[in-house]
């Protein structure tokens, strides 16, 4: 294995020194970017985006090359690539979320739900993996990633986003034997692909668990957490024990010190959550990453260069911080903004390590 | 001041002793209900059942004359009667959210905001709660009800609900000056708002945050919750110190310690918070309203008695509990399921006082 040029990225989720705090983006290959958008255009829309290889590799690269200090680059995919491969035909419309053709209903279709030839139907994501690992040249790190159990749970179930995911929500209540089963050919198949992805070159792997933020306090070890667990397990007896892995639930704030205990490497945190509050129930054992509004970019460089600060010092300092935004970055941020808080991050975390 | 004949929810608000945990729903008058729909169809549209005395008393009143155990009834009423008052156009298109004509853009609207003659605009509101207050023969308390200032803010200047709040979010980072002026303005509205419902008969008060929980745990504070302490200051001045007031902010769980520092007699849970965990942060000096969610409604009577009961077990022994969803009943929540809630609270709830 090549070394990595800027592995400061690796070594935070390993809690190693670093010189400064390193940064990537959620969503950081995306619509704010032009050359993402005009790519776009050329694909045609967004699935042949993921499909494609050479497109894949070249959003996925897109930000590295116009903005200095980017730590990561991440696998340019889609979280629902695995309720597709199930069966259940992912589709966008313009200007909208994913939808799918068959959505999960009834018990019959439930029972009929199995674990895909992850290699064989998925095997584009990680023709995309590879394509994209080799055009970083060892750079950076490449994070691969899928949607959690959980959160493609609901939208196999919901057939959508944006939704009040009543119908998830009450097959969770009511049939709890149903949605164990899921979630468990769920887990299975994301620890495959995840695995998959490995072997295609990701460094690290991260789980989006976009809607476990939405369950009760009582449901979402049960239902959400346990399930990203196994797929840590499975990992790690796969042999993937070195491969660093990162949570991250939306919403799930309230829930540090459960996350801090299923053998994640780093946690990902949303802005409603204090950094400071999230390092002392993870007793400096896991990394923390975030944690940045987006729509403060959609702001002037004063604020955002106080925001950034804000964030830093919040986490204080010491190793394992990774600073990301709460959420993805919006498609309407100005791209010097981008700039500035990149620039803030590299200058102003120095002191901290 | 004739003595209210079910006290059980004044007394929780108190911390003083009751025989069971009194209970209450979010929207309990509302789509679910069968003669709720039926009012609004006579009504012709929503706004017609808020503005109309008449069939605001009539719809308020359904829920206590269908179910046994509702220790409260609440005004019927809508969450921007105020914006509306301040010229903003409220109105409601089929299936959809409230919307408003003339949002809020730019610096010259936003300094032409100003307190509108709160008596003589929100008479309807007023005459309303009188009407309600009278039917009820002071069966049980009556709660009035305002939205937050920083919840009247978003959609004030969104001009709608459901959006990715960008807008409001923009303002507030880039213009902290202009959010302000804004807030200040609904804090002083909404007192005189509440103020005005107390005279007119309300034994309680409720401020809806339905927004607060987009913050950041950087400005929750500053622009939300300081906000709701002006107003419980100010109705103190006012002389209405014995009427209770409860705060809830939706996605606020992680603010507790801080709710429970502006004065409210209560603070409102949301399902992702465990009740146990906030009473000890609230000490045991602020009662605590909720938290079931709404979906295990949807569910079925097992389901639902075993979830009340793990409601009230996390709450535990003692007083200072009133039951309630951690968000607004669901329209489509069978009426049977509702008396099984209502049951199991009133029964299951007797052997923690």
């Amino acid at each position: 294995m090549s070394i990595i040029q800027n592995d400061s990225f690796l070594k935070t989720l390993r809690r190693e020194s670093t010189p400064y705090t390193p940064v990537w983006m959620m969503r950081q290959a995306g619509r704010y970017l032009p050359e993402y958008r005009e790519s776009r255009k050329k694909a045609g829309n967004f699935l042949e985006l993921c499909k494609n290889k050479n497109f894949a590799t070249e959003v996925a690269l897109q930000p590295l090359d116009r903005y200095p200090f980017l730590d990561a680059a991440i696998l340019f995919s889609d979280i629902l690539t695995i309720p597709d491969a199930m069966g259940l035909g992912l589709y966008f419309e313009d200007g909208e979320g994913p939808k799918f053709n068959n959505p999960l209903h009834g018990e019959e279709a439930i029972f009929k739900l199995d674990i895909p030839d992850v290699e064989e139907s998925l095997s584009y994501v990680f023709d995309a993996v590879s394509s994209i690992k080799k055009a970083l040249s060892n750079r950076v790190p490449l994070i691969g990633f899928s949607g959690s159990p959980w959160t493609l749970a609901t939208y196999m179930i919901e057939g959508q986003g944006g939704t009040d995911f009543m119908k998830v929500k009450k097959m969770m209540y009511s049939r709890p034997d149903l949605m164990s089963h899921i979630l468990k050919i769920n887990a299975e198949t994301v620890s495959r692909y995840l695995a998959c992805q490995i072997k295609a070159g990701a460094d690290v792997v991260m789980l989006f668990d976009t809607w476990g933020g939405i369950l009760s306090h009582h449901e979402y070890e049960q239902y959400s957490l346990n399930y990203m667990k196994v797929i840590i397990s499975n990992l790690n007896i796969l042999g993937f024990e070195d491969i660093p892995k990162i949570i991250f639930t939306k919403g799930g704030g309230q829930w540090i010190s459960k996350q801090a205990k299923i053998g994640a490497d780093g946690i990902g945190l949303d802005w409603q959550t204090s950094l400071s509050s999230a390092r002392k129930q993870v007793k400096d054992q896991v990394t923390l990453q975030g944690n940045l509004d987006p729509s403060i970019l959609l702001s002037d460089p004063k604020v955002i260069e106080s925001a950034v600060k804000k964030v830093l010092d919040d986490y204080g300092v010491g190793e394992g911080h990774i600073f990301n935004l709460g959420h993805g970055i919006t498609q309407f941020t100005p791209l010097e903004n981008v700039l500035v808080m990149l620039e803030t991050v590299r200058n102003y975390s120095k002191k901290f390590h």
